[in-house]
């Protein structure tokens, strides 16, 4: 792969793409084909093929395997099954979970490992790259990464352009190209893989992920809430992340539900998330007299009939449906998704949520909103870390140049890093 | 001006447009600065001069009345600051507005007109146009149409795209290049003036109109509250309008703030609306024993101190402020402008709202919002129809063709009618 860099580089990143991207739609073609359908001069051609298998992005159709060489690449060529072009990696607290897709933009793998919340970030770091180092390709069960375009990283805590009047630092407000000092885990990841590492929170690139690959994929605009140990969320608005004016858009978990209710985290009284966190909801179902050590505790419960957990949880999910409704009726959603391990209880919480919404959101909006749980599971934030690089990323939104060769990429180019090259999801 | 439609008359649509560009920056400029500048030829240059001259959009320096005739335009041009670029109309229930700016992209004029709320459209329009024709340029008095570019319109009800299943029609569902039937009052301006008509509600162009020139001017993100006979807003999210997936976004007016309160028009309970519109209002007043005949009666009685009133407006103002905190925590804006008639209580309704915004939204973003007041009084939808003219439109976004050359603009080209030329507000 051509480094990023000057003009030139960038120029030949922008012809490999293009073939990339012929292979991706035709599907295997050889040479004359490829010259037809790319414009690019024969000597050009050669020489980007020649690169493009030797990076091991490009293989002759049914041999999978070994490229033939630089000099003699097959008549048949095809996109390598094993290349990849982007990895996600979700930093959260408590574990990491990563995700890879192929140059055919098919995911091949994801994988995930627990770890103690206070690893420091080299060890994280490594662990990524340990993890990765596990994924297997679609073809023969290597990952290739002479491919590799970027990765997209989740972490903990609000990403954005933060002012230095907070009182104390925020250590993830980073975003290439916008702050001097980029996050820790860019910097040992770029210096690991050589490519650029794009950064956002990693409850916003769960709500990437579900838009894009899971529970509203196709949906347009989606509000996804995560109700897990803290309570967050994230707007993906025209199929790319909101991040608000200071990185701090999503957090509904930090709406007042209750005025007179109890302190938050967070420094406000009766948010969300001192109702509908895991915590939240254990401890007012011990208050009320129920059992659990924890969540499983609590979905047997629920599964067995327990009165006091149902009528917990329609309490609770009235609150979160509440607050839903109100938002909806600020930003006109089309999906709402709702993650994190509390929806798994599933209808006991979700009924209520329902209920509540329907009733609080405008009459004319009742009927146009969907609301969903989440399909990712715990990789979602790893396949949002994806979806930033291939549908967000200016990185890769140079090439092709005009709207009609990249339709609706055109829209988000306000981030990061050196401009390089087109890419589309298929 | 050349009529919108193949490929060549956008060519020479783009041409014009460069050069009025370049007018635009570097200020007036005779034509050998022109040839250089723009690099075209000199044939080409000297006909989009000559139709400039003609269309009235360009005068020679120091003799803005009348241009010289076709052939024999002076040796220093300028833009001229009579000659209309764009206009905004704000088809409000009982009066309109209008707006226009001229080429250099100054407010030459505003003017409104009350009206019956059953006017039919087409007089509304033939009002429109006489209101426009009142209008006078920046120079010599009369403003001229001839390089007229578009007309942004604003219209009460959702606009965006909304299905048929709502079981009655929604008249202003209409965006042109989305939907078959263009709403009528673009049809009939259409006609008129031969230039394409955009439509958007006339809250949310309030929204864009103080985000862009007014209130939050150069502020980031923007939440727009308007307080009026009906309580409504919008969302400026990078400098565009959100409008949401249904043309609902900015519904603010219709998030619940009492489950168990008052009914309202939307067939909803408890609604913002049913609290802090101005009836809403005066009638809680009349409730309390207040006297008043509409809003300027209790206008005077906070100016007097009536403890009434005070106590009244400081409950409102608890309302209007919880609300925006959520719907801060939600979407992390930079700016919050309140507008409307019942903004001009001032301190006595400010105060109250800006105390329980602080009070429930995030700590972390107390201090980075800024709770304003509107300042662009009833023109604010006029002149949003005219920044979704210069900043919206994808009529005027392609030309100059180049990211450098058009920065922040490749973002919102999703709308409406055929493409034409780039225009900057600068």
């Amino acid at each position: 792969m051509a480094q990023p860099g000057g003009p030139l580089s960038q120029l030949r990143r922008g012809h490999e793409e293009l073939v990339l991207e012929l292979l991706r739609k035709h599907g295997p073609l050889n040479r004359g084909e490829l010259g037809k359908h790319c414009g690019l001069s024969r000597t050009t051609l050669y020489d980007i093929l020649t690169e493009l298998v030797a990076d091991g992005a490009v293989v002759a159709a049914g041999q999978q395997d070994a490229p033939r060489g630089r000099g003699r690449p097959a008549e048949t060529l095809t996109l390598n099954p094993d290349a990849g072009q982007a990895i996600g990696i979700d930093f959260a607290r408590r574990g990491l979970h990563v995700a890879a897709v192929n140059l055919a933009h098919e995911i091949v793998g994801t994988a995930s490992e627990p770890h103690a919340a206070d690893l420091p970030w080299e060890q994280r770091a490594e662990l990524a790259v340990s993890l990765i180092g596990s994924l297997t390709g679609a073809g023969t069960g290597t990952l290739r990464l002479g491919a590799l375009s970027a990765i997209g990283v989740g972490v903990v805590g609000p990403v954005g352009t933060i002012e230095d009047d907070l009182g104390e630092p925020v250590e993830q407000d980073v975003r290439p190209g916008q702050e001097p000092t980029p996050h820790p885990v860019q910097v040992l990841l770029r210096e690991r893989f050589g490519v650029p590492v794009l950064l956002d929170n990693n409850t916003r690139l769960a709500a990437l992920g579900e838009a894009i690959w899971g529970a509203a994929a196709g949906g347009g605009d989606v509000l996804y809430l995560r109700l897990s140990h803290g309570v967050g969320g994230g707007l993906v608005v025209g199929g790319s992340l909101h991040r608000g004016a200071y990185g701090l858009s999503g957090e509904f978990g930090h709406i007042t539900v209750d005025p007179d209710g109890a302190p938050c985290d967070c420094g406000g009284t009766g948010c969300l998330e001192t109702i509908a966190s895991i915590r939240s909801v254990l401890d007012a179902y011990r208050g009320a007299g129920g059992r659990a050590d924890g969540l499983p505790d609590l979905v047997k419960a629920v599964d067995a009939g327990d009165r006091t957990a149902e009528r917990l949880l329609a309490g609770v999910g009235d609150s979160i449906g509440a607050v839903l409704a109100a938002v909806c009726n600020a930003i006109g959603p089309s999906v709402i998704v709702i993650g994190g391990e509390l929806a798994e209880i599933g209808t006991a919480l979700m009924e209520p949520i329902e209920r509540t919404l329907s009733a609080h959101v405008m009459p004319v909006t009742r009927h146009r909103v969907s609301l969903r749980r989440a399909t990712l599971g715990e990789v979602a934030g790893a396949l949002g870390g994806i979806a930033l690089v291939l549908h967000e990323s200016p990185l890769l939104s140079r090439y092709p140049a005009g709207p009609d060769l990249a339709p609706g990429l055109a829209q988000t180019s306000q981030q990061e890093d050196p401009p390089m090259n087109q890419s589309r999801q298929s």
